[in-house]
Formats: structure tokens, sequence, C-alpha cells
């Protein structure tokens, strides 16, 4: 199979779309979208992270983390060029490929793959899906109903102090994206009570439900503001919240949950706006262009 | 007695120096330092931190935290001006003050001290000391010696890649510091592990120290980077380290430790230099003038 240039896309949609399923619901959303518009998917999810009861109602192929091989020929065979990566898998895996990958590249490079954080090694799975003739593409791209929408899930609103506290939030997130760390933070009254880095969001909620607890955090309410980081490739790392993320913020104590619209994947939304109600927090889709001042 | 103005600086010295005093050693140090000018110090130890045994050898008034008034009374009969805050006191007692305080001030100004994070907060406790008559002043002002010099404490010098890690987060910390959060950071490889905010240093690199033993981070290395924020009060709030900062970096795998020289203050430099040599660990102190790249 020839190398797809850019110039490629006229082709678009007429090969099945190759999912490479990771953990949750949101690989199956994805492929019910796609499958509506009239285009076949051929699922490939891992081992260990999808949920085999629901990828059995599709055409799939199942992995381990890491074998590139095995995906490149069994893709190649059922005739796929775009490839969507999505669901729980992609910071887990990202962190369990590098043994695997051992085995199918020249260590030298992998070493530079780590190199740089996230970002980079993200840029080099599309670069390594390229060079086998693939494309990778963002989820959002082929289904486009993922993501987050402006305004509320759910019915409660965020105060004006809430606000306040999201525009500071979007604005450390600005001007934290130049570094490779992560795409959330939690706020309170201007105080940046948690930046998130390698643990990931609901690690960092619960870091603030224990410091609360203990009394190290007095302050009441807060909100979460999740936004992507400034350049970073959104085929394969656009943040992500589900109806967890809204249990999470609720534990810490906080008030609500922010997030950018439109830049933003929602598993479940509609369990997202039930479970903000249930926990009486608010779920809002922000624009990031200084307007949530 | 009057309000000391700016231009009053001509009879420092004369007036016995209070020193209210958290937990560590830090305390003494600045107590011995000052006496050995020739200057007497009065200390004011806050119970349940500060260490009895130690206090004991110097002129002194036991106060719980909060007691400002009790404070202000004592200092006063003792003819003190002059005031540093100093000893592991600092953030704890941040949190602790809010219910003490509330005897003492008006509610809504209360709340106005608490919004906006600790430098706001930190600024507000010199201007209440300066409208009693007192003038806050930082510890390092009056004991140089407890500075963290240029160079290795130790014998371990950071290899290549950790400079390239120092210098980025020093980068890091300086984009952040425009936001009220933290002045630590663990870096390795140009990834952020770990950001500091509420949870502190210690948590921090506990933190990471978990995330290790998870998997969640399979890097080795790393370095943490420690400095002030542009534009805090340095009279109250210079970062510090001391020998448990460095045990708490070796049980994260860390290669070592950066903190800015003339900008950190350091308990027991001596036992620092012996835990990072026992850890082999570095502990450096680095110019922030982008010379550390």
């Amino acid at each position: 199979m020839a190398v797809l240039g850019r110039g490629n896309q006229s082709d678009e949609g007429r090969n099945p779309l190759a999912i490479i399923c990771g953990g949750g619901s949101l690989p199956f959303a994805v492929a019910d979208a796609v499958q509506t518009q009239g285009r076949q998917v051929v699922l490939f999810p891992l081992r260990e992270t999808a949920d085999a009861h629901s990828v059995s109602a599709y055409p799939h192929h199942w992995m381990h983390v890491g074998q590139f091989g095995r995906f490149c020929r069994l893709a190649r065979q059922e005739g796929c060029r775009d490839v969507v990566l999505i669901g729980a898998l992609v910071r887990p895996a990202v962190w369990q490929l590098r043994p695997d990958f051992r085995t199918l590249l020249l260590l030298p490079r992998i070493i530079e793959f780590f190199r740089g954080g996230d970002d980079h090694l993200l840029s080099r799975i599309a670069t390594l899906l390229g060079e086998q003739g693939f494309r990778l593409i963002g989820a959002h791209e082929v289904a486009p109903e993922i993501l987050m929408p402006e305004g509320m899930l759910g019915s409660r609103q965020p105060s004006t102090g809430d606000d306040e506290d999201v525009a500071y939030g979007l604005r450390f997130l600005n001007a934290a994206g130049a570094f490779d760390v992560g795409q959330a933070v939690v706020i309170a009254g201007r105080h940046i009570l948690a930046v998130e880095a390698a643990e990931g969001t609901d690690q960092m909620l619960a870091r603030v439900a224990e410091l609360r607890i203990s009394g190290r955090i007095r302050s009441r309410g807060g909100v979460l503001v999740k936004a992507p980081k400034p350049g970073q490739d959104r085929r394969i790392d656009l943040p992500t919240i589900g109806p967890q993320t809204v249990e999470g913020a609720a534990r810490a104590g906080l008030s609500g949950i922010a997030v950018v619209a439109g830049s933003t994947i929602v598993a479940q939304a509609e369990r997202v706006g039930e479970a903000a109600d249930r926990a009486n927090i608010f779920a809002v889709g922000v624009r990031d262009d200084g307007s949530a001042e």
C-alpha cells in the first residue's frame, strides 16, 4: 500500500475506519456515530482495557498494547487507511507502550521518543503510523458529537466567583501550556490548589479531597478547569471528562467543572449532566478567548 | 509607640529583634547569628510547633498561633520594633490562623485576607504588623548565612541532562509565578512530573515516589527545582529546603535538587550536604538568570 499523502483526502470515508479502542464508552460512541454516517468501522480493542461485551457488536481484532506490527497487518487486510485512537487507554497505554515497542524499533529511537514528554511521543506515534501508510485522525473529526458543547450539562450555573476562577484557571493553563505539563488545574478564590502533571485528573481531584479532609485546604468550593495545551496534537490528546470526573470533583468539594467547548471530549454527556445535578455542581463548556472573564 | 516609617531605618539594630518561631532549627540559627552580631533577640515561639528545649536558651514568650494582640503587647514591653517570622510554621500557620484571627479582626476583612491566595495574605500580615508599629523583615536580611550559596552542598554534580531539566524547571516556575501557585516542580527529561500547589514540597515528592512505585512514571532520575515566585514578599515566604527535602527527593528516585542561590533558605546546610551524599544525589544552588542552561 502506498503511503497516503495529504492530497489524498478525496478518498477519505471510503475506507473502513480503524478504531484502536481503550476503556470506557467513548470508542463505541465514536463507532456508532461513524456507522450512522454510512461508513464501516473495524475495532482494534486493547486487551484488559476495552469492554469485551460491547466490542462483540462490531467487526474487531483484539490486540495487546504495543502490538504495532499486528495492527498494521490486520488493518491493511481490512482495507483501513484512517486510524482513530480513542478511549481510556491513551494515558496508561503511553506508559505501557515502552517495553513492547522495544521489539519493534531500534532502542535509540525509542529513547528519543520518550524524551520531551507526551506531546513529542504522541506526534511520533502519528509519524510511525504515517510511515506504515496510515493516517491518524482525531475521533472528534469523525464524530464531532463527542465534543463538549458551549454551556451547561445539568442545571446548576457557575457563580460570579466561579466564573472568575475559571478565567484564572484558563489563563494559568495557557501560560503553562508552553511546557509539557498537565491540562488541568483546581482553583478556589484565585488560589491554585492543585496542578495536574503525571498523576492525571482523577488523582489530582483525590488529592484535593484529602487536603480538605486534613484541613490543609480550608477554603470552600473551587473549580476544576481543563483545557487543551496550545499547539498539542488534538488528534490524540484532547482533554476528556466523564461522569467519574464529576464524581471526583464533588468528592473534592468543588462547585463545578469548566472545560473548553469544542476542544474537550465528553464521555456520556447525558450521564455527566445527571451526575452534576445529583452532586449539585456545574459542568460548563466555555470559550477560551477571554470571554469567560 | 509611633508607627515606624521607611525613613526610620537608622535605628535598625538598636531594638531587640522579635523572632516569631515555628518548628525546626531555623529560628535558632537566626537567633544565634543575630546574637553573634551583638543584637539582643526575644523569641516568640508558637506552642506545639517550636522546640521547647532549644527555646529555653533564649529570652522568650510562648504564644498560640493567631494571638496577635498578645504578641503586640509583649513585643512592645520588650522594646522590639523589628519582627522576623521564621520556621516550619509559615505554611501550616497560614491555614491555622483563620479561626483565631476572627477574635481580633472584623470578619469582612478576614475574608478579604483569604481571597487571592498566599501572596496577598502574607503582605497583609506585614501591613497588620506595620499598623501596630512593627516592621516585618526577612530572616535572611538579619542572618544572610541561612541562604543557599551558589554551587554544591555535598559532592555529587548534576549531569548535562540534569542541568537541562533544571533550566526547564526554572523557566516553568518563572512562567507560573504570575499565578498564585507553588514554587516547586519535578522534571525528568523535560517532562514535568509534578507541580506543587497546596500540598507542599514534601507531599509532592511523596506523590512522585508513589507514581514510580505504581509504574505510572517509568522514566528514571529527574530533579526537584524550587524558586521564589517573581514579586513575592521575600520577608516571609522564601522557598526553604532541609535534610528532609533531600530524603524525600531520594525516595522519589530523583537525581538531585536545585534551588535559586541567595533566594532560598537552607535549614542545616551541613546536614543537607551529608544527606545528599548519603543518598548519592546532588543539591545545588543555581543562578536564575538563564546561566543554568
